[in-house]
């Protein structure tokens, strides 16, 4: 197992102190549990609280993306297992300005039920929330079971989104819900995985991918994807991604679209400047208009190699929230 | 070979086709064969040029580094190759503001060659130019051999603290000489690797790690390191690392340092932060401040395993030079 790590059991707990001590004016640990991560100068009062929650083993995604115009406070579990209850509770309590609490996070089934459950629970006592699942993969089922699919690396842009409607003077719970839901509208992803990465505590691959194969679609956490065979070149891989990105969104001439090519995580920036090369060649011959593009490693998998592409379909208001002021140590706008 | 590309021979050159489309408010290419990047907004007149350049495959390093505060210019090699002389002299052409240009690249022969060879030919047209060499790696020479040490992710500091200098109103070339010199002086570094990488053209990795290795040491070609031997926990890598660090730059007690914690490549962030977290408790025990830590793929060997520790020993001076404002793609302050 070719990772840099002490006793397997400590790998979360560790990697939270590094980085909360690499970044004590951006995060400080919370929670009975100290598995929640909080903007330092958190709450915000009066603004209403943006939490997410997640496995580890993903970063910047889920808890990198805690910071100013982002999320204010994220729960996190152990490599690739959803945050706890108690942890979910934390989260929202430690996000709670007055003025109620999103829960954004991806869609599946363990976080769901635990956000839910901490939901009900913080209702008894007052708070007001909301939830809006993060369903970008459109790998993960077909389009008319929109509801199944997985969140992965368009996570990002509904934390952006919802973020900086959160930031605006007297944005409201329902203002902030319904730019979140307007984001997971606009985005979708999908994944190729060369390689599969190693769970710390498990200390060997749960699959493997043959030296000349690639999976196309397959999921952040090793989920199957739509087919494996040979390795394709970066621009075979491009056009697939495009056409099943562009027929699933019917996005088409004369449309505006942020792009994200993310590594999963050993994938080195080389190769996603070459896949981004033919992705912004596709597009332009379409007819769309590629702005504010992000090329690097945004949701990982440890040291997975692959990538994935998100289409963000922008209307001026989502362009306006995208390009709105946010800072968290991994990402700046 | 798990890459994604297309024709291994256009591999540096979609990527850096791929880099520009992605980033054109950044980077422009120039020169005659196009290796070259340049500020989209250079030449800066009056401002003294600070120009490096390098092989590809080590993304950031070395032509991301190309922004305000930093590189006007970057002339950019096959991967793990120099430079051409050419390509040498366009950088520094593109980079002359009229007062002068500082060569700011990492110790390696060929590089060398190429770019005196550049200079001489510029001399000759009544270009002011002069030379810094990066030599960080404590580890390619002993130090009474200073000379002899290679250039690996302590260019970063050498960049950013030229940068700050050539940007302060009236620097003239020895200023920026002088700052540059003085941040090599400050800089050590220290690697380990768990796998190899691999070249796109070559197709297969030039060495190998057992199941079971590291290597500490090794440089970012692969080059040999001091030892091989198992696997170690995290703890105790830093504690070697530490140990050979401070003793080659005899820092202690009531000093100041940043500390850059870079991965090679593949190893994730999570265990850059259980690297972060050990170096930290350590220093804070032997009485050294950190401040400024950097934690994150700031030179990397495209998909290599393994992880590099660079000490930035902090004066008033330096200090202020790398707090000073800087903005490229990869990295801004």
């Amino acid at each position: 197992m070719k990772k840099i790590l002490n006793n397997p059991a400590d790998y979360v707990d560790e990697m939270l102190d590094g980085l909360c001590a690499a970044h004590p004016e951006s995060y400080r640990r919370a929670g009975e549990s100290g598995r929640v991560i909080v903007r330092a100068d958190a709450p915000v009062q009066g603004k209403v609280g943006v939490v997410s929650g997640g496995g580890s083993g993903h970063l910047p995604t889920f808890t990198g993306y805690v910071g100013r115009g982002l999320l204010d406070a994220c729960s996190i579990g152990n490599v690739f297992a959803g945050p706890s209850v108690g942890d979910c509770v934390d989260a929202m309590r430690a996000a709670d300005g007055g003025a109620g609490v999103l829960r954004l996070y991806g869609n599946y089934g363990g976080d769901r039920m635990n956000f839910d459950m901490a939901g009900e629970l913080l209702e008894m006592e007052g708070m007001e929330s909301t939830t809006v699942l993060v369903a970008d993969d459109i790998a993960s089922a077909p389009r008319e079971e929109k509801a199944k699919r997985r969140g992965v690396a368009g996570l990002l842009y509904a934390y952006k989104i919802a973020g900086a409607m959160a930031d605006r003077p007297g944005a409201t719970l329902g203002d902030v819900t319904a730019a979140a839901r307007k984001a997971v509208e606009a985005t979708a992803t999908i994944g190729v995985a060369l390689t599969p990465c190693i769970v710390p505590e498990a200390g060997k691959p749960t699959f493997t991918i043959a030296e000349n194969e690639m999976e196309m679609g397959m999921g952040i956490h090793g989920e199957p994807g739509l087919w494996r065979g040979p390795l394709k070149p970066a621009d075979a891989i491009v056009a697939e991604m495009m056409e099943r990105l562009l027929a699933d969104t019917g996005i088409g001439r004369g449309e505006r679209v942020s792009v994200l090519v993310n590594s999963l995580g050993a994938t080195p920036h080389e190769e996603l400047y070459i896949l981004y090369r033919r992705i912004a060649q596709e597009l332009a011959d379409k007819g769309i208009t590629v702005t504010f593009p992000l090329v690097g490693r945004y949701a990982t998998s440890m040291e997975m190699a692959g990538a994935s592409v998100t289409l963000f379909r922008l209307d001026e208001t989502l362009e306006s929230l995208l390009r709105a002021p946010a800072h968290c140590p991994f990402w700046s706008v």
